[in-house]
């Protein structure tokens, strides 16, 4: 499965008219409404031709109050990406669903029919919710612990991971002369009775291409990062330095190790927000275009609800910051790991509030950069080779004109180097991500399986990780 | 935006290869497999060159145990037309959903998405679920009943119909000069708070091009009756007698007319399952080639769900029944409709147990028939001019050949009496059905919606009805 050189993974994540917060005012930004199909079809074909891994759609549980100045509102991201399959051929489809809230029959059902509509391109982002504003949408009063989420989270995948292995590959028999449309002992019940589900299953759905969709996490607190260790095939993570992110990658692919994981097999994705421009001045100016239609508002909600509520607007805006101005991490029940280097941030370059909003205006705690192609192509080799990535998940700061420059620009200086596929090659997308396939195994979380007249083996190889 | 002549609606229902129980296995059905979007996308396509008003799939929440002799596990359905959205311009799409289990936050902004993606074209199936096996799906040990159902149902809608009037139509501003993206008091909570649901809202997906998917329901019992009368653009209904489908019309458009809704904004759809032939001899063969590769175990098994678990396999099949050999439909909680029809059914016609299932078989209690094409549409016409029905739910035997010859044979009949469209006017399906734009009302459960400054309108009309 795996090309004979080490090659990148490049996922584009399609966030509104751009990463930056103040994209959509962008002259460049697209002229379509957020709303409208036609702007994410053009966006996918664009990142099909370009040959990417895969597109990548966030997700919301509540409305955010800045709607005022912030472009806010949009497609449900697994409708969107249902959508997408019918639009595109070959590129990846990732969507975020939380396990916090929902029932996991229904999500594996519908992730079951997207890879199957998909023909096998589909991935889950699966997240824990922390925003209060999301829980008050789901009957919830307070918020959950970190520590709550993630218990939910791991049984709400366990129970999904035993639903899409409750079909042998080969149940279908489909005989229509026969009159065997199914075989019975290839379907079975998962019986799952846990602290947060009672799930009978099967699934009603047949065993999808990819056997499950690829699954893909991104909150790197300790707690993120166990559960990306165990379950992940894929993983997005945010750092505002290589530093950061090349500890991140070597303390994840041990985790994975601990579990029995190849390294390899967990591929890992950080954040990359470039601002691309022929010469550097020119890049940069579009930086500087974005921060000057930013509203302070937009980012001081933001960091207020990173520090899980905690107000900063009593701060004056050109003063310099120091960690005594933001909470203690460890204290935030929120998205931990992105508290936790802000905190680092200041504490190593003491930014005024209106420098740190426009540090994270950019994209919310991913590494932003400005530069000429050959500049952002030598930052992703270097990480590439440097350990820090196995490829990148691009965050253009305005779309579509940024993605076009990394598309027309950046790319062919990284296949120069033979660093980025020519063609698309593999039919899956957990095979176009070097994935070995998944096990068969239909009863994970059930009765070992019995022996099979016609020979067939089933394998516990992945009960052992997901169950 | 009704058209001068009283003219017909009519749906597709797509179900599998057909709706006979044995489709699956007939030589003219699909050689695809039911989960290839290839075969649905076709399917969608000639609906749509038939100028159909829209296309339906249903939906289960639990995999049946008669999988070894029915074709089971299907796609989602709302991913399933999220992808077909995509791969059509004009056939409405509607689509089940269940309101026993989920969350009316997540359901509500999945169904505006995809009135988003679809251009305004689309619809729920709004139904209860009675089925122990799907309750074991969801962390629930027994089956609700039926008033219990309604109740969480008529909760959930109200708070699905007020999400999706949290956003005024002309909220959105994005005005990108001015840095306004969108106007705040044009976004407003829900505060829900009832006895299943606790609800803050607003949605966080745009207003949508039909302000809300048409509302769809099919359970036809007392208290179906009611929630339809109370919530629905249009009824799907299953009679096996003109005579009852006539009580059923009359009844439902009474019933909406005392919840203060004209009765022409009701549309009442009775199922049809007709197999077309050129002779009636060649249309009957077409029905007896189904009923022998049908096999009775199937059939048995829908029998005792329908009847809430009762079993019939110790009853000969060669053997005329009475209505004693049934159990009483009052203490049904499960489709106790569709239970009631039987009932009648058997006390009319005492047919044996596999005459039963035979009838059965067709189309689970919609009525059938065997004919030419000019007896089809003179059917169809005497239900439509005779108070029974205002359009069909077309229900082919077998998919795609049955619907070939009704498209190809008996629109050109009911057309030719001008009792059909030629071409697609109205842009959403609602116009489509006939029915007026949804009223605009921002905050339907929530305060009075004070005067605005710019002199929009915000009418509470719906809100009487919905909230």
């Amino acid at each position: 499965m795996q090309a004979m050189t080490r090659k990148l993974h490049l996922n584009l994540f399609i966030n509104g008219r751009g990463h930056h917060e103040a994209a959509w005012r962008h002259p460049a930004a697209t002229p379509r409404a957020l709303t409208d199909l036609a702007y994410y079809r053009e966006l996918a074909l664009k990142a099909e031709a370009a040959k990417l891994d895969s597109i990548f759609f966030a997700d919301h549980l509540a409305l955010a109050d800045d709607l005022d100045h912030a472009a806010r509102g949009e497609l449900e991201p697994l409708t969107l990406i249902a959508a997408l399959a019918a639009s595109t051929r070959h590129i990846g489809l990732i969507a975020t669903a939380s396990t916090s809230y929902g029932e996991p029959f229904n999500l594996a059902r519908q992730f079951a029919s997207l890879d199957h509509l998909s023909g096998g391109r589909v991935g889950w982002n699966i997240v824990t919710s922390w925003m209060a504003a999301a829980a008050a949408n789901f009957g919830r009063t307070g918020q959950d612990t970190q520590a709550e989420r993630y218990a939910r989270a791991d049984e709400f995948v366990a129970v999904a991971r035993a639903l899409w292995n409750s079909w042998a590959p080969d149940a279908v028999r489909d005989d229509r002369a026969g009159g065997i449309y199914a075989r019975r002992d290839g379907v079975r019940a998962i019986a799952h009775h846990g602290p947060h589900f009672d799930v009978e299953g099967p699934l009603n759905v047949p065993r999808s291409p990819q056997g499950r969709p690829l699954l893909v996490q991104a909150g790197s607190s300790e707690d993120g990062r166990r559960f990306a260790a165990r379950h992940a095939d894929a993983v997005f993570t945010a750092h505002l330095s290589k530093q950061s992110a090349t500890a991140f990658y070597g303390d994840l692919k041990k985790q994975a190790g601990a579990f029995g994981r190849p390294p390899e097999q967990i591929v890992v994705l950080p954040g990359l927000s470039a601002a691309i421009g022929s010469t550097e001045t020119e890049a940069r100016r579009v930086l500087e275009e974005l921060n000057a239609l930013a509203h302070p508002s937009v980012g001081l909600e933001r960091l207020k609800n990173r520090f899980g509520g905690h107000d900063f607007s009593h701060l004056p805006l050109d003063h310099p910051l120091t960690v005594d101005d933001l909470p203690d991490p460890k204290a935030v029940e929120a998205s931990r790991s992105r508290a936790e280097a802000i905190v680092a941030h200041v504490a190593a370059t003491r930014p005024t509030l209106r420098q740190l909003l426009a540090s994270l205006a950019g994209a919310r705690g991913h590494f932003t950069m400005a530069g000429t192609p050959e500049q952002i192509a030598d930052l992703m080799i270097d990480w590439f080779e440097g350990g820090a990535a196995d490829g990148f998940n691009i965050m253009p700061p305005v779309l579509p004109d940024q993605f076009d420059r990394f598309a027309d620009n950046v790319l062919p200086l990284l296949r120069r180097r033979g660093l980025f596929r020519e063609e698309y090659e593999e039919e899956t997308l957990r095979a176009r991500y070097g994935l070995p396939p998944v096990p068969i195994s239909p009863s994970p979380s059930g009765s070992p399986c019995p022996p099979r007249a016609d020979g067939v083996q089933f394998s516990r190889g992945e009960a052992a990780v997901g169950a």
